[in-house]
């Protein structure tokens, strides 16, 4: 099945405690993309400047991203995001965030990128992606990220969009902070009962979590020695997730599919952060994503108990 | 085989936003030997006071655990505790430590418990942990809790103490402050360097992870609608972790052993948190644990990918 993605496309300065980068590809729609591609075909619905150039486009088309949407705001600049990561990764500071072309992004999707049989509205302002989610009414699944800012500033609209959606992520913080519930469990009930079927809990290097009505599904993340730069590794996760639903016929979409989204989200994400930015997903294979898989599984199974 | 525990008995005065208990039966061996209990004997080896009575007994007694080498120290007090959590439960405030009879403890095991076949040292000074070790010479399999108390106050200590142990279990963000390491791989390798075959990191709400020479395997906590009091939720894991390994011959512990483990562990510290202090581990039966099990297998099993 076909996939748009609508999101960020930008560039990133990031600092963490294993090096820098002042100028890398980057954005919530382009690590969802590049995540996405290795399972089917992804159209990129963005908005970019003069600044966004032909190694960026190739960056994108070499894993056969489709591209057509991305639209180019003549005398503008591509979004700017300056960040550094402390000793404790979870801990990230913003330095700088020049919106530039993405300040006056309207959505304006091509018939192709509508007639998408999944979707998936990144992180942008609830309004902008409800107008999204309204121009694509054949969409067979539709996917949702959203954070902190816009439970603050923007609760009441993110709730509706919530309610237009068939399945959100989100990370554990925001699953508590929009739902005032102390425990993932109830947080979840809460957002199923806004409308999503699903509720998928993102919580850093521990793991993610699965809730919908057939239950509970939890896995680690993949243990790594080194990570380098978590950035985009939720987009990424959500990449590996819904790409690999969209390769599946939806008659096929059950609850063991979704626990093996949840896995190669997971494997998708632990690849994103062994490098900066994209340069370790930009020569991954499928079959490093199945080597990967494997091990997940086996590091997850329990036996059952021998009869005494 | 035969199980000893050395650690705290107390009184626990404890507030969380669901409620509060002004003095209950806590400490981390009466955590660890109830939850032990449902494996196999225990032994209770720690002090108390005068205001330690029968109904205290009784409930170490009630589920078989044997309290021979519980020393009563005429005149003294029981160790108290009082502490308050956060709406997040992951913040705990203490707010008065009376060590009492704990102050002067020096554990002197007899004869019965110095022949346990595993042996855990729950979370004391870690010179006290070693001599305990010493008085032990023909334990099958040590473990080891310890606090982030012991590693600013005490390090070399603990350090020398982690390497007479065969397990340790730990916190995440003890581990990280231990080794120095970013991430738990790392830090589980150097710690692997210093002594034990197994590291098993406690990650709370997230559940627990495991590192030894076959590699790693970790599993979500059981999720629940409400956490009531998470006080002696590491001691009840670790409890039913080497209770349940106990119950096995010696030449049945191997890596799949260990991860039944980790799952008994998860399954008893569940239990634990759901009421305050020991009140529904007091009340639990075997069958309710079997069901967690098998549910926390259920939640975690991922299948193969579909050949297409």
């Amino acid at each position: 099945m076909s996939l748009t993605v609508v999101g960020s496309i930008a560039f990133d300065a990031v600092k963490t405690p294993f090096g820098e980068r002042e100028r890398m590809l980057g954005g919530s729609a382009v690590h969802f993309a590049l995540s996405a591609s290795f399972f089917t075909d992804v159209r990129v619905v963005g908005p970019v400047g003069d600044d966004f150039g032909e190694a960026e486009y190739e960056v994108l088309r070499g894993r056969g991203v489709n591209t057509d949407d991305i639209e180019h705001v003549e005398g503008g600049k591509t979004f700017f995001w300056k960040g550094e990561y402390e000793w404790n990764l979870n801990i990230r500071h913003t330095h700088d965030t020049q919106l530039n072309v993405f300040g006056e992004f309207e959505p304006k999707l091509s018939n192709a990128s509508k007639a998408a049989d999944l979707l998936f509205l990144a992180n942008i302002q609830p309004d902008l992606q409800r107008q999204v989610r309204e121009q694509c009414p054949n969409v067979r699944l539709a996917g949702l990220d959203s954070m902190n800012l816009w439970i603050e500033t923007a609760r009441e609209s993110l709730v509706k969009t919530i309610g237009a959606v068939d399945l959100l992520f989100m990370n554990d913080d925001e699953v508590r902070m929009l739902t005032e519930q102390p425990t993932l469990l109830k947080a979840a009930q809460d957002i199923i009962a806004m409308g999503p079927r699903t509720v998928v809990v993102k919580q850093g290097e521990y793991g993610a979590a699965l809730f919908d009505e057939e239950g509970f599904f939890a896995l680690p993340a993949y243990p790594l020695e080194a990570v380098i730069d978590p950035t985009g590794a939720g987009d990424s996760f959500a990449g590996g997730f819904l790409g690999y639903l969209a390769s599946l016929d939806e008659g096929e979409i059950d609850h063991g599919a979704l626990r093996r989204a949840m896995t190669y989200g997971s494997v998708l994400a632990s690849f994103n952060v062994e490098e900066f930015g994209v340069e370790r997903v930009q020569r991954l294979t499928r079959e490093e994503i199945e080597d990967r898989y494997a091990d997940l599984r086996r590091m997850t199974a329990i036996e059952g108990v021998p009869a005494r």
